[in-house]
Formats: structure tokens, sequence, C-alpha cells
């Protein structure tokens, strides 16, 4: 399903390093799908593209926002880290041929969560945070979480990044919030 | 303004110990109002106010909500400690009789904050946490940006807040991500 050319064109578009973690995330998506009980083809497509959007020419990302038709809302404006997720559906559909709206939604919200996530969205925005190539202080946790359970490891991690979010005086997305709350509301979790 | 009925009112409403911390509340309202130039009679009655729906009566919080014909959005419903901001502003009104709508306003709004806040808002939410009653760590911190910049001070609160709710693990109010994100893109702060 994941032909060489759709290798060759990630690698040039988003360079090795990203494109290694692409790989990682791939896996670890299929992990999880396999776990969960989720489609392996869908996971697999997801995690393989899930940064697609994030162009090596940066200068250019509001531009290239633009000529792919994506209205950028106030907070993605001010924190242009964010707009890859929509970007990267866009070029999904238009230069990787996806069609499958579940596997385009986990690209587009990988970064900042959103209300009713599907199984898949869950497992592409948890897979990015805890593939092979990351080391940072607390991924063990969240790593264990993830293969536990996959709405409290959801959790976890949207409260990490939220806090992180404002260590750095960043703009929190409002579906990052709406993510977290309905997982509280729902599933009871503190 | 504040007639001696009043007090008496609200120190039966809310006690002892609420009532002598919104008489702080108020006392400091008067100060930063005075510092930044804000109404000295709107900032001591939404100081004396703010916390008017706070009932000693918790058990009965959604059903005095209901009489007073408040919609609560979905995070109220799950945290009802937000309650009594837009409770307060339905008992100021009918019992207190203010009518004041920038006072109202700071009632309502002194937990939550919102975006566009007045600074008699702003004056309220940050009064409401610096009040010499109030003695937990950081608190210095924040009493030292208050009498230095209302709106540094705010997003430092705000953050503070929400970074708070996380770690008890409660719904966070989009009207504060909002206040926060607001105050970084208008002001520049980070």
């Amino acid at each position: 399903m994941i032909e060489q050319w759709m290798h060759d064109k990630l690698k040039k578009d988003i360079g090795e390093a990203r494109y290694n973690h692409s790989i990682g995330v791939m896996n670890t998506s299929i992990e999880l799908a396999k776990l969960y009980g989720d489609s392996l083809e869908e996971a697999k497509l997801a995690g393989f593209l899930h940064d697609c959007g994030k162009l090596n020419d940066k200068i250019n990302l509001l531009k290239t926002a633009k000529e792919f038709d994506i209205i950028l809302d106030n907070v993605m404006l001010n924190n242009i880290e964010l707009i890859h997720g929509p970007l990267g559906e866009q070029i999904a559909i238009k230069e990787y041929n996806v069609t499958n709206k579940n596997v385009l939604n986990a690209i587009r919200y990988h970064t900042t969560g959103r209300e009713n996530m599907s199984l898949l969205e869950k497992i592409v925005y948890v897979a990015d945070i805890i593939e092979p190539g990351r080391s940072f202080e607390g991924v063990d946790r969240i790593r264990q979480l993830a293969y536990e359970d996959i709405d409290k490891c959801l959790l976890y991690a949207l409260d990490r990044t939220i806090v992180f979010v404002i260590k750095k005086g960043k703009l929190i997305h409002l579906d990052t919030i709406k993510a977290r709350n309905q997982l509280i509301i729902l599933r009871g979790l503190e």
C-alpha cells in the first residue's frame, strides 16, 4: 500500500530525521492497532504520513497553507507549528492520493487532538510521542500507559502537552482542551 | 454605597471566612483601581460581591442555578466550583440590586476569566488571588506582578490556574484558555 515513490517523496519533503521518525510512528501505530483491534492498514498509512505537512521549507509555510486553501484559526496563525496537521491532511489528499477520511483525520489532528477522536486518531497521537526514537524525561511512563489504556495515555499526554506549551509561553489550541475535558467527562478519568 | 444590610446578608449567605476574604478582595480591588485608574466605586462593589454566589448550601447549587435560569455549559456541569461566578451575577442583580454591567461581568468571570476582559474584570480576578488573607507558595510573585503590570499578572495567574486544574484532574474552562491566548497575542506576552 505504501509504494516506494511515497517513501522517496516523504524523505525529500520532510528530511531524513523526520522520515525516520515517521517510520517509527508507523511501526508503533501498527503495534497499537493490533493491541486495540484497529485497522492495521489505516494505522500504517496514517502513522507513515502523519508529518507529511512538516515541510523543510518553513519560510513559505503560511503561503503553502494558503495555496492549499487551508483556513487557519487564530491560534494556528500565532503558533505556526500547529499548521502541519491540517496542511498534512491536504498534502495527503493531493500528493499521496489518500481518500480514507479516518486516515486523513488522524493526520490532521495528531498535534492538537480534538473532541470525539477515533481510535485511529488516538493511536497516531500517542505513537507520535512514544515511537522508539523518542527519548525525553517521562517517556517511559507514557509508553507504559499506551499499552495499558489508550484513553488514560492520551489524557496524560494531552495534559503534559498543555503544561509544556504554557512553560514555553505559546498558544494552547482549544481542541486540545476539548479533547482532555471530554476524556475526563466520558471516562471519569482523573 | 455598600449598605449595612449587604454586609449582614453576605456574611449570612457565604459564611464568615468567605466574608472576610471578600473584604480583602474589596480592599485590594480598590488599591489596584487607584493604581490603574479605574472606578473606585465599581472596584469596591465588584470586589465585595465577587463571591456572593458561593453559597453555604452546596447541595442545592444546581437547583439554585436552575431557579436563577442560569444556562450551565458542559464544563460547569462537571466542575460545579465554577457555577458561583454566573450564579453570583444573578444574585447580585436580584438580591443586591446591582445594575452596573461592568460590575456584574467582574463577578461573573472572576474564576474563569474570558476574552476581552475589562480592566475591572482583570482587577477582581487578580485581587481574588492576592488579597492579604491569601498565603500559598508563589503568592508573593503574583502580588509583585499585580502592582507592576496587570496583564502580565493576569497571564501568570491564568497559567498557574490551568496547571493547578490539570494536577487536580478537573475540567478546564475554555474561557480561561481564550483569555490567556488573547493576552499572549495582543500584548506579545510570553
